[in-house]
């Protein structure tokens, strides 16, 4: 740290950096619905302007502290537009596709990342459960709380499956085919969308 | 380092320590199956003998390089007990019962550590595979290979569930009783290890 740095800043080579460490911090505590620029801002040290600037919206500012270079509009938008009986398939067609391309080596440095001694688990459930998936929970929720239950349960198959195929290199399952592996692993994943629940 | 380490010893204060460094080297590159003792005790400069005598058998260091204090037949037991078409059950409650207790800390630990930046997955590969599920491959194989990729599926969906309520601690999923969590995810893991595979 050198002089001067005390107060509110208009921008320093590192306020960048240190606008991302009080977000990690903040996210971490609150999640992302908990937690607002503001409180961010202030533990920074710098004006709210200054981290939608670097940032935009609270969403960015979210996957840049995830450091997940991914727009998550990449499986939120084939959620969307699929019927909810057939969401399993398009979630998992979404997800192998971009895993299976160049964001392989980024997705499994995020998980080894996020999720290793160091890392901060917190931030890999918000992403899941209030970004990749907040839309799909409003539509699963058939009973009072299912939709987040089922969520839970959906990102846990789907963690387990992207760990399984692409980080650990469980085999055959991780020579087979996208097309083989959404056949594969779709029924299950359907049976907790849609699926009937024990009471 | 200190002198006169080179050739064969017969012992010293970390000896045990090089044997598991050789260990992990070594069923990194070969899997448990793929490695012998004799190969790890050649690479660590020791006798076979003395590996045996500090760590007995081939899984058990293979244990030991994981760092699972856990003894596997904690899981295989009850699966073994179990009917097939009653495995998912059998296993969650096991896996369940042993991670709501005071064996948490320690799954936790051992799950970011070697999935981790400057862990190793392949380690963790081979404690599922060769290990812990490796009596019930045999079981499901149904046609050729059925087995090995049934396994790789409860794998995928065992580590999720862990992952999701133990270490990332998705809520709800996170503070429902073991009972609970046993009727939700047998259903879908029962599916991969009796239900139909796609062709």
């Amino acid at each position: 740290m050198s002089a001067g740095r005390s107060g509110r800043r208009s921008g320093s080579p590192d306020t960048r950096a240190q606008i991302l460490d009080a977000a990690r911090a903040g996210f971490a505590r609150g999640g992302l619905a908990g937690t607002t620029v503001r409180s961010i801002a202030e533990a920074a040290g710098v004006d709210s302007a200054l981290v939608h600037h670097y940032f935009g919206t609270k969403q960015q500012l979210y996957l840049a502290a995830l450091e997940i270079p991914v727009d998550p509009e990449f499986v939120r938008a084939p959620l969307r537009d699929a019927p909810l009986d057939d969401a399993a398939r398009a979630l998992l067609r979404a997800l192998l596709t971009m895993w299976d391309g160049p964001l392989r080596d980024v997705g499994v440095a995020v998980i080894r990342t996020n999720l290793g001694n160091g890392g901060d688990p917190a931030i890999v459930r918000g992403f899941l459960l209030e970004i990749a998936l907040a839309e799909l929970i409003g539509r699963m929720d058939a009973g009072p709380g299912d939709g987040a239950l089922r969520a839970n349960l959906v990102a846990a198959q789907v963690f387990g499956l992207l760990v399984a195929r692409y980080v650990v290199g469980f085999e055959p399952l991780a020579s087979l085919t996208v097309d083989e592996v959404v056949d594969l692993a779709a029924p299950p994943l359907q049976q907790v969308i849609t699926g009937p629940l024990p009471n």
